[in-house]
């Protein structure tokens, strides 16, 4: 693989031009805002730059996006890659483009240096960290560079509470608010807005949560009949595993959603009291010490049965 | 009012020796970290400080006072507040310090400039970025510094989400974390922790909203009933107005609790259609544009609909 610096990769952008931007698969706030950045940048230097369009955009996605989206003609002469791990990401309509990407610039552990060069930060909590250093290089980051880049390292460090915030994570907040952008739209959309349909699976989860083991396991859960009684879209039951994990004296919150008819997919956060990936690889699932998961073919009772006696064998303390 | 800039502010300091520091009355996470954060910097100068008792602490601030904390016999030779705007925020216990202030640091706009010496900033998002710009001129920054002043500048803008958050919060945040300090863990406690009873009265709101004006306006009550049911402590009820301003397509969230039978506190969060202030001032209260409150003697029923009506004469397009 060849490895740029932040430098090199700033230079080969300078020698392009007529440039397409791809963004990654079910797209994020990561990939959207680090390419929306990187176009406006090129832009800034005169260059001709599009974001290829991504079908996967969502209302609060597509705002940044729009103004960068490629038209059907554009013939592009050269391609970067934004937040994309490996080809397996590229959306349906990058795939053409899959063995001609001149520069992909990635923060992922997973990175595959598909790119004819790459530029790859793991310790980055974003893309868009390494797009703002990029961007410094080439010249001032105006506010048309900086909105989209906070969406895009705001949003892969959870406005800065998840452990991968770095020193650095503040520092390019910094500069980006420096510019007079309004941030607090930004935070008002991404992190303090919930769907009618979300808040209603929130709280009927909260009133039927069970506890065990002295009050350190909590139980949520998402049966289909809770999903068809609200409503509720693929986007309103995201992430639903980290309502649990905020339970005070709770150090194993399983979240338990039913995917058909009695087949339970657990997700467990956890303390340093429980090992989730070893209660999980009992039920042929697997993870991380802290977030794990599996999937587990019977009716609620059975399943919620199974995972607590799989925790209990890993957890010596364990009381049922 | 004597003003004294940071640079001055430092040389004082460097004067001081046996410093007593005060804390505001029901102390917050900025008061108590500014506060220990300015003990252990004058500390690391070689010099005596301690921080009065403040009998207001929580589960979540006493680590973070306790190694401080004065023993009672101390006999201070200067006197510092942190985070008070006035003489009347002082503790019961630190009223006879109140005309015997040396140096006041503050960051709220109500400051009263009651210390011989003072120094208030507006625009500090917390007093914890005036206390670390005052620590950087006396010296390095530890991490037994870094760690309390990243409590009093994170909870003061709610995890860098809040509109008062700066370019300037943001650079403090990155200098304190260079200190190696496990932040996570503060975000942990402060951001990402309910309690069992708060959950349990959440999920009771939520599920019981009501909505008007073509679901635009939400109403959230908590009547004394639920209180009892769910056994909530004050702190388990604290900021539930929050709940319902972040429901997609609200604009007007309507918070009702009950502070005695038939007594109702309205709380008002709203957007720029909806001017809070002026609907809460129709059933004598007040407050600011985005956020007001009242207070109705009236049953349930009859509360909310005073208060809607109020709403209705002051939004022209409302619809009951």
């Amino acid at each position: 693989m060849t490895s740029l610096t932040v430098k090199e990769a700033a230079e080969r952008l300078r020698s392009f031009d007529n440039v397409l931007i791809l963004t990654h698969l079910r797209p994020d706030g990561d990939t959207v805002g680090s390419a929306a950045a990187l176009c406006e940048g090129l832009r800034a230097l005169g260059k001709t730059a599009y974001l290829l369009p991504n079908p996967g955009l969502t209302d609060t996605t597509a705002p940044y996006f729009r103004p960068c989206a490629a038209w059907a003609g554009f013939e592009p002469r050269q391609v970067v890659s934004v937040d994309i791990a490996t080809v397996d990401l590229l959306p349906e309509n990058a795939r053409p483009y899959a063995d001609r990407v001149d520069l992909a610039i990635d923060h992922h552990p997973s990175f595959e240096g598909f790119g004819r060069e790459n530029l790859v930060r793991p310790s980055a909590a974003a893309a868009g960290e390494i797009i703002y250093d990029i961007l410094a290089e080439l010249g001032p980051i105006t506010a048309e560079m900086a909105l989209p880049l906070y969406v895009a390292v705001a949003t892969d460090c959870g406005c800065f509470a998840y452990n991968n915030t770095t020193a650095h994570t503040h520092a390019v907040a910094a500069a980006l608010l420096q510019t007079g952008i309004d941030f607090h739209a930004v935070n008002k959309t991404f992190f303090r807005t919930k769907s009618r349909k979300r808040l209603a699976l929130e709280a009927a989860m909260l009133s039927e949560i069970e506890y065990h083991d002295r009050e350190r396991v909590a139980v949520l859960a998402v049966p289909l009949s809770l999903i068809a009684r609200v409503q509720a879209t693929e986007t309103d039951a995201e992430d639903l595993s980290a309502l649990g994990g905020q339970i005070e004296g709770v150090d194993c919150a399983v979240t338990m959603r039913e995917l058909r008819p009695d087949v339970w997919k657990f997700s467990l956060r956890t303390g340093p009291r429980v090992n989730a990936t070893k209660a999980c690889a009992l039920l042929g699932g697997g993870g991380h010490a802290a977030a794990a998961g599996c999937t587990v073919e019977a009716p609620f009772a059975e399943a919620k049965r199974r995972m607590l006696e799989a925790i209990a064998q890993v957890v010596p303390d364990f009381t049922l």
